[in-house]
């Protein structure tokens, strides 16, 4: 109201952004009133080939900007385990660790009835059609620990089970730094079940 | 590095805003790929036109997409008290108390020798060049109640002293619903020494 009409726009779409309130967005705004031209040109590029550049992997359903995407295409990954994601960025979660080497598939969500969300609303059916491939002989469900993610998992390993593919569920139990007096009870209850033997 | 180069440029623009570490900064750059295409436009044309359409006032010193202001060429306001503050933001704020009708000269900093900011890094010049208007009768100061701002307050009203203006500095004392308990000594101290009495 009091900002000239150009930072008061700009302030708005800051503030549109998830976990920014009205103060931060006229901080942000301000910034960038005094940062360099060039590097808000970019900022402003960068937004739309986000848009723009990004679609999704026909293969693994990842937001990329080549089809099939790097991971897809790269012949030298492992294509008999398929590692099964809610998010893109759980996918990046994943290669961080560098201890996976086989293909991904995201499904854009989980499934969640309260929300709304069915499994035809979620990229179940692109995963169905990939085990067609005969090269796929595990399919490793890495869905969030959360209600919706177990729920997915439950959903997806009943599904596949008649295509004869090993289907296996990433690990439960205490995170590695953590503190047994401060896990609840179900993650300690989780860790207990999943317990191995010590060589 | 695992996501894809357009989602990995607008991360690290997001991350150059201030406030905004990398997760931060993945999170928003994933909200911006489920966001409308018109509204991705919109936020890159308002980051543009930010630094394109903004100018500072040739009167006040304020950001502006018109020259002079809408402030300064506004003929109901009083144009005998200027009020300087150090940053727009300052000046929007005094707006909002709708409780002041007369012009401002915006500063763009307080002069600070511990960070190299002194008095020609700020806007000093363009102030005295306004003195010259014989409407102006009164300056009131309202930089910062820090440091850099009360030694700024202080060398502008030794350099204006000679031109026979008045100039004032604003109130310090207790934030109206502060807590007399909660309120530190120097504070408390000034709200003392600048008591009124009621009538």
């Amino acid at each position: 109201m009091f900002y000239p009409e150009p930072i008061a726009k700009l302030i708005d779409s800051f503030s549109r952004l998830p976990g920014i309130g009205p103060k931060t967005a006229a901080r942000l705004a301000f910034h960038v009133l005094r940062m360099k031209e060039e590097d808000t040109i970019d900022f402003a590029k960068a937004l739309v080939n986000v848009k723009r550049k990004l679609t999704y992997c026909s293969v693994c359903c990842n937001i990329t900007d080549t089809d099939p995407c790097r991971i897809c295409s790269d012949k030298t990954r492992d294509h008999s385990v398929i590692c099964v994601v809610q998010e893109a960025k759980d996918l990046v979660a994943m290669e961080r660790t560098r201890e996976f080497a086989g293909q991904y598939h995201v499904l854009h969500g989980a499934i969640s009835p309260m929300d709304g969300v069915g499994p035809e609303d979620i990229k179940i059916a692109e995963l169905l059609q990939r085990l067609s491939d005969e090269r796929v002989q595990e399919l490793i469900l890495a869905t969030n620990p959360n209600i919706e993610g177990e729920a997915t998992a439950m959903y997806l390993s009943r599904l596949v089970k008649p295509f004869g593919i090993k289907v296996t569920r990433i690990a439960h139990g205490l995170p590695v730094g953590g503190d047994l007096e401060y896990a609840d009870e179900v993650t300690l209850s989780k860790a207990l079940e999943g317990r191995r033997e010590l060589n």
